[in-house]
C-alpha cells in the first residue's frame, strides 16, 4: 500500500510523523503485533482515526487535531478568506466531535482557530493564512514534546532504586509526541540508570496498558510485568506497589481528574493501601472551566468492546453492557499533579488557577 | 465425535451430566460460543478436564473429582482389595493435583476414600467397593444440588424488587449441579417475581462473567449487564449497585474468603461504598483446618492467559507477567456468608465453628 507502510523493528517510533507536509499516524489499532503507519490525506480520514482510536492519548490528539485541521484547510486555499474562515470554524467543529472527553483536542482546535483568526486582523490572505495554520500545528507539536520531557524532569525525582510503580492505560510516548506524560518521569529516571520495576494494568476493554504502554516501556529496557486490571488490590497488598502514576484526559478546577476507566478504582485502593498516585500531565489539560469532575461528559462507547475482543466472542451478543471510556477520581485521591512547570500538590482549586494564570 | 456432542440450544444446561454409568462434562471454555458435551472415560481426562477449567467453579469439581475417581477406580476391579486401595489412594492424589485452591475437590475425594475404607472394614470385596464409590460420587452429586437450593432460599430475601446486584466470576450453575451458589438467591427471587438487575463483571483473564455468569443468567430471562472489571467503582459510584453477592473457593476459620482474583478489589470498594458484600457457600467450602487467609495457597497460571485472548495476541510475548488466579478478602469486608443452613454474620471463627460441628 503506498499510503502505509510497516516500520522496522529497531526504529523509533512515534505516534504522530509529520514529514515533507504529510501526515502519517501510526495505527495504534494493530500493536504489538503490528507496527504501521498510515498517511492522512483528508480531514475525513483524520476524524475516523481519531474517532476508531488509531491515534490515542490525550495530548497527541491535540497534536493530531492541529495537522488534522491544517489538512482539511489546505484544500481550500481557493476561497475568498470569510468564506475559508466560516468553513475552517465548521471542520474544527467537525474533528472536536471525534473525541468528547478529552479537553486537548478542542485545546489544539481552538488554538489553530486562533491564530488564523489574528492572521485575517493582520490582513493575510486565505494562502498566507494556510501558511500560518501549518506552522501553529508544527509549534503545538514541537512543543508537546517539550512539555513532555519536562514532565518527566519534574517526576522523576519520585522514582527510587527498588521501587514499584504501577501505571493504568497508556499515558506514554504513543498518547504524546514523545516520553509520554505518565511514562515520562519512567524514562527519564530510566535513562539516569535508576533501577525499578514498572507493572502495567491491561486496561479492558482496549487493553491500552497490554497493547501499548507494556510494548513501548520494554522497547527501551525497563522491566515490565503486565497484570490484569482486577489484580491490582492483591498486587497492591502484596507491598510490590510504592508508587502510581497515571495520565488524564481532563483536570477540573478543583483537581478532579478524568482518565481511562479503571483509575478511580485504582485510586480508591491506593488510598486504602497508603501508596501515592500522582497524575501527570501538560497544564494544557487543565481546564478552569470545568468547576468539578460531575461536569465532564463521560463517553459511552460500542457495547461490542466488552461482549468480544477481537473476532472472538466473550458475552453473549445480546447481553446489555454498561462500557463507560472514562471515570472521574476526585480530586481527594490525588496525590499529586505532576506537570511541566513541576508537582502541585493540595489546596488544588489554587494551586491550579495559580499554575494556569501564571502560565 | 461419538464422544462430544453439541447441546440444544433451550435444553438444560449442567456442567455435569451422569447418564447410564457415563461421565460428561459441559466444555466450559467453548461457551456461549459452543454448548458441547463432552464424555469422560478415563481419569486422566478428568485430570484435563479440571486443569484446563473445561469443568470448573469449586462445588462442582468436588463432584468432578468424585465421579473421575469412580471412573479411575471402575478400571481396577480385578486388583486384590488392599492393592486396589493403595490405588484408589494414588488416584485421589492425582487428581486432587489438578487444582490446589479449593477445597471442595479435597473434599469431595477423601469423601470418597472414606467411604471405601468403612466399605473394606465391613468386609466388602473390590467389585463392592466400586459399586459403593458409584453410589457416593452420586449421592455428592445429589447433595449439591440440594445445597444449591438450600442456600438460594438462604439469601432470596436479601433481593428485594428494583435493586441492582453485581457478581463476580461464575459462581453460578455452572459451576455447581444447579442453581450455583451466589446466583442461587437470584434464580430463586426471580422465581418468585422479584424484579433486579445484575451487573456481572467479565473477570479477567479467563472472563468467566462474561462466557458463563451472562449466559446463564441471560439463559432465565434475568436481566444482565456485562461490565468489564475496572468500572465497578464507576458503577458503585453511579448508585447502581445495591448489593453484592460472589461465590468462594475457600473460607478460613477465621472467616478470609478465597474467590478469584478481582474479588478482593471488589470488597475494598462496596465497603468504602457501603455497599453490602456477601459470600455464598455451601458449608463444604469452609475449611476449619485452615486457620487464616494467608495459609491457603495461591495458584498461579499460565502467563500466556494474560498475555494473548484466545489466539490473538494482546501484549508482548516476551513481557512478565503476574497472574494469580484467586485473593484473598479478608473477613472484614465480608457482611454475611450465605449458606444452605442460613446467613452467617461476624463474629466468623465463633459462626463457623458453630456452623460446622452443628454439621
Amino acid at each position: 500500500m503506498s499510503n502505509s507502510h510497516l516500520i522496522d523493528e529497531n526504529a523509533e517510533v512515534l505516534p504522530v510523523y509529520w514529514e515533507n507536509d504529510r501526515l502519517y499516524f501510526l495505527d495504534q489499532t494493530l500493536l504489538p503485533v503490528d507496527v504501521v503507519l498510515e498517511e492522512q490525506t483528508t480531514i475525513e480520514q483524520v476524524w475516523v482515526s481519531i474517532k476508531q482510536l488509531k491515534v490515542r492519548g490525550a495530548p497527541i490528539i491535540g497534536v493530531a487535531g492541529a495537522y488534522g485541521l491544517y489538512v482539511g484547510a489546505r484544500g481550500h486555499a481557493n476561497l475568498p478568506i470569510e468564506e475559508f474562515m466560516v468553513k475552517l470554524r465548521e471542520m474544527a467543529v467537525y474533528l472536536d466531535s471525534s473525541r468528547p472527553t478529552a479537553v486537548n483536542l478542542s485545546w489544539g482546535l481552538k488554538r489553530m482557530i486562533s491564530v488564523a483568526e489574528s492572521s485575517v486582523l493582520s490582513g493575510l490572505n486565505t494562502v498566507q493564512v494556510i501558511g500560518r495554520l501549518k506552522e501553529e500545528a508544527e509549534a503545538i507539536h514541537r512543543q508537546d514534546r517539550e512539555l513532555c520531557r519536562a514532565i518527566g524532569e519534574a517526576g522523576s525525582p519520585l522514582i527510587e532504586d527498588g521501587m514499584g510503580i504501577q501505571t493504568h492505560c497508556n499515558a506514554g510516548g504513543l498518547a504524546t509526541s514523545a516520553f509520554g506524560t505518565a511514562t515520562a518521569p519512567m524514562y527519564l529516571a530510566h535513562r539516569q540508570g535508576v533501577s525499578f520495576k514498572v507493572y502495567v494494568d491491561e486496561t479492558r476493554p482496549l487493553l491500552q496498558g497490554a497493547r501499548l504502554t507494556s510494548w513501548e516501556l520494554l522497547r527501551t529496557g525497563i522491566d515490565v510485568t503486565l497484570i490484569c486490571d482486577n489484580m491490582a488490590a492483591s498486587l497492591m497488598a502484596s507491598g510490590r506497589v510504592d508508587l502510581i502514576i497515571v495520565g488524564t484526559d481532563r483536570v477540573a478546577a478543583n483537581g478532579d481528574v478524568a482518565n481511562k476507566i479503571g483509575t478511580y478504582g485504582l485510586a480508591i485502593l491506593a488510598k486504602h493501601f497508603g501508596i501515592p498516585f500522582y497524575v501527570a500531565c501538560p497544564s494544557s489539560t487543565v481546564d478552569l472551566s470545568t468547576e468539578t469532575g460531575d461536569t465532564i461528559p463521560i463517553e459511552e462507547r460500542n457495547p461490542e468492546e466488552v461482549r468480544s475482543f477481537g473476532i472472538r466472542r466473550t458475552g453473549p451478543e445480546d447481553v446489555n453492557v454498561w462500557n463507560p471510556a472514562f471515570d472521574v477520581t476526585p480530586a481527594e485521591y490525588v496525590t499529586g499533579i505532576i506537570t511541566e512547570q513541576g508537582i502541585l500538590t493540595a489546596p488544588y482549586s489554587e494551586n491550579l488557577r495559580n499554575l494556569i494564570q501564571g502560565t
